[in-house]
């Protein structure tokens, strides 16, 4: 599927108003796709309705659980693509609130797949899951034969949701694919707080040539663009043999924090950090060094990164620069 | 803890009424424990009203949902120690009812914690998982680092609750133990249809004089007599260092499900078998051989079967011709 194939493509993306989302749905609308958004603009977690304002006309956009049967069931039968990117981004609140992440993140998928499986089987399927089930590593790079312990609620309920999705591929052939991403950044993700990537609050505070805090910073993370993500999520649909399998799709190359925020402050030449040593009770759900293997994706589908992360975090601090009045307020 | 530990010791079991459960509990009961059930008495799923008529006096029967907060307060307060075997154990129905699987045997559990974790965090817990959850096994014999690839919605819902377990002992200090039970065979296991084992409905046939359908035949399994699984969860609960862990726990050597069928006919003296093709709607969730290795359960608590399949199949054989009426119907 090439770029131009996308045009008047009916395309459905769940959690289109989140970060990744709309980051996939303003590529989707500039490739002239038709795209329906579901989205229960659940703004504590990433929805925000600046993400979209400029495209609003180009866009339908339905205000709703995934698991809503009645809401979607229009949106699923004209679709022939679903990006199924919806979901409850923070691993603190689905610990303190886990009942609710079991149904944002998981029921729903399973409603979600029925619907599919009832209403449209054929629709080609592309589902975000997360690196987060892995638990903490216990070998390096992270290749998709690692044991899944989830190490908060969070992981557990995305497990059990992309194991829907690849159940129902193998039971009821449904064109599913999932991928286990790993720390996504970019313009538009959540910056007011850390409930969906700790490197959103950073950015706000050197936007605003504050202090952040740096937990630890010997961690080992890796880091994908958003615009390299969304060529992935692009390249996954466009891919029929990725069906009925699950990939990890990495970024750029492992970097500790503390270099990543030595290198955010150099550039952005405002802000600082402080660090400080990681808190007790977050250390229990804390996974140490984190970096992904992803040949099996790149040889599946051609991908690979595009921006390095000097690029993508100057991306990201303009953005921010221009931007920050909308994304200081909750919606 | 020896067998005279279990004098007076305040023990709860989910699921009391069921196969497991209710041989559970009749150990307990002539260990003179106090002993209190919980029980949705769900008898499509093995609860069974005869499984504990006789010992009704000597146990305190709570009928609820283990997530329905309010009726399981009293009994996880006053517990010790918790055996918990509650669950819906049709794969089938798992598949044809997603959304009760998924409220039975994951959403239940998670309450289930947290109103351990509220009221009574020093309570000792057994949750039975299954091996369902590897799916189709990638070598044999099967060990706990198989990778997680459940073949049915069940096996996903099981693996979550499994999980919340594990978790909840990682990051709260909950004292629970998981242990991966293959098939459990015996007196009290339904035998009116094949909604908890396949060799309930042999055994009814065989008892009956009738004839039962061998599906396939090469398959090979391991099978754990129902009274060595309650000598392994009482050594499990006896265990502190197996706490936070998961376990596989085995039983007699793999037998190919022809060979289990020639042995049932020839111990009972009566009944024949068909042998038919493997249904093609269940192929597709089918696991093909399967038998677990469980050296480090029986290292960590000292177990071991005691029981031969043969001198089970005799006993099973010698409850059903003695209850066979009880059984047939359906509480």
């Amino acid at each position: 599927m090439v770029n131009q194939e996308w045009r008047d493509c009916p395309v459905l993306v769940t959690g289109g108003m989140g970060f990744i989302g709309s980051n996939l749905v303003r590529r989707l609308v500039s490739l002239r796709a038709k795209v329906t958004v579901i989205d229960l603009n659940l703004t504590e977690y990433g929805a925000h309705s600046h993400n979209l304002a400029d495209i609003a006309p180009s866009v339908e956009i339905v205000a709703a659980d995934i698991g809503d049967d009645t809401a979607t069931a229009a949106a699923i039968g004209k679709a022939a693509v679903v990006f199924n990117l919806a979901g409850q981004t923070s691993h603190a609140d689905s610990m303190t609130r886990p009942a609710a992440d079991l149904a944002l993140n998981q029921a729903a998928n399973l409603r979600f797949l029925e619907q599919i499986r009832t209403l449209n089987p054929a629709l080609r399927i592309v589902y975000t899951s997360t690196r987060q089930l892995y638990g903490r590593p216990r070998y390096l790079p992270v290749d998709e034969a690692h044991p899944i312990v989830p190490p908060d609620i969070n992981g557990i309920h995305k497990f059990a949701a992309e194991s829907y999705h690849l159940l129902y591929a193998r039971v009821y052939g449904l064109r599913a694919t999932a991928l286990r991403l790993t720390n996504v950044y970019g313009p538009r993700m959540r910056i007011r707080d850390a409930k969906q990537t700790f490197l959103g609050i950073w950015v706000r505070h050197v936007v605003e040539d504050g202090c952040f805090e740096l937990w630890g910073g010997d961690q080992l993370r890796d880091f994908t663009y958003v615009d390299d993500l969304v060529d992935a999520l692009l390249a996954t649909a466009a891919s029929p043999a990725t069906v009925g399998q699950v990939f990890n799709v990495g970024g750029c190359p492992p970097i500790t924090l503390l270099a990543l925020a030595e290198q955010l402050v150099a550039i952005a030449g405002s802000g600082r950090f402080e660090r400080r040593a990681f808190p007790e009770e977050r250390k229990k759900i804390d996974i140490g060094d984190f970096y992904s293997a992803d040949g099996p994706f790149r040889a599946a589908t051609g991908w690979q990164p595009n921006t390095s992360l000097s690029s993508g975090l100057a991306e990201t601090l303009a953005f921010y620069r221009s931007n920050l009045a909308h994304y200081l307020s909750e919606s």
